[in-house]
């Protein structure tokens, strides 16, 4: 199965590899690092490059997209050539996906138009603003297109895809080799669990 | 803070990003990817390259060291340039930390004899052969040393890392920054938790 993760300048490096550690583990599965232009690509804190190995227009039709997002989302919203490869990839994929503000450019897009759909919790005015449903839920379905709440949420959502492509036994076992039993520090994951304070500190860090 | 990851052949993706994505994230931190030849690193299922700026004899004396696991580091457990750079930098470092089979290479450099220790449930006993306590925990801290199980583990230590150096609301403002409200959809993370016959799936695929 050929899955392709688009990188371009200024992803979230959790994003893309959240959901890659997971889904290069489902057997006879191919995860591809693709870009408009291959080659280095600088995440979002420009401390970490990696690899886009395939152009955008050697791989027009993979099985599964997973469309990682970041501030670098916020140049590509009326770029054709992402958006007119997301259509086109979206119009024969198996699985739609994103995770993060990727969801922004599936909007921006127009293959949302209407659906529900999730992205960090910052930025879900901006995903109503380009057509869809912002629901708050971690990951959403609907029919072939998932999308999820920000960053680390993308290990949830390929944990779900995995099961959708291997079932839960593979789902199950993949999540089990990756030790994904998580015990985070804190309960502020969530603007529903977070202090007050805290959520302002983040809301005001993002301007 | 100076903050290094170090990189090798067959390095495991999410155990250097998953941290990485964490403290690259603390004011004033700069994160920097290490190894014995800079240049591009694969990962364990070679479908995703990562690049390694600095060579570990450019940065000997990082604050923080994060030593990720993977596959590669069988290559590395009698390997003295790595082994020599982790003994030097743990004498100066302020925190000295490991992400799955990464602690078997603390280990392996002689700096966990008689401490707990945790690592990738499969190889808690090579863990004990190579002189560290091991201990069934997510996360386990000995003073300035923290190692964390499987994997995905490396989220949940790099937050408790973040509290360390910055303190509480700075890290449940990046918890709540990369949304980490883990919802895992099945209940397989852990042996504890996970059905037999997928633990014994696992066992078998390691080998």
């Amino acid at each position: 199965m050929e899955i392709a993760i688009p990188l371009f300048d200024r992803f979230t490096a959790l994003d893309a590899v959240g959901p890659y550690e997971v889904l290069s583990r489902i057997p006879g599965a191919r995860v591809t690092f693709v870009a408009a232009e291959p080659g280095p690509k600088r995440t979002e804190t420009r401390m970490l490059t990696l690899t886009a190995e395939v152009s955008l227009a050697e791989m027009p039709e993979p099985e599964v997209i997973v469309v990682p997002g970041g501030l670098g989302t916020r140049d590509l919203m009326t770029d054709e050539q992402i958006l007119g490869w997301i259509r086109r990839a979206h119009s024969r994929s198996q699985w739609t996906t994103s995770v993060c503000t990727g969801s922004l450019l599936l909007a921006a897009a127009g293959i949302l138009d209407g659906l529900e759909a999730t992205t960090h919790w910052l930025e879900l005015k901006t995903l109503a603003r380009y057509g869809a449903q912002p629901v708050e839920r971690r990951v959403v379905e609907q029919g072939k297109l998932i999308t999820a709440a920000g960053v680390s949420s993308g290990i949830d959502m390929a944990l779900t895809l995995a099961c959708h492509i291997a079932g839960p036994d593979v789902a199950q076992a993949i999540q089990l080799g990756i030790e994904y039993d998580p015990e985070p520090p804190f309960d502020a994951g969530s603007t529903r669990t977070a202090p007050e304070r805290i959520v302002e500190l983040v809301r005001l860090a993002a301007g």
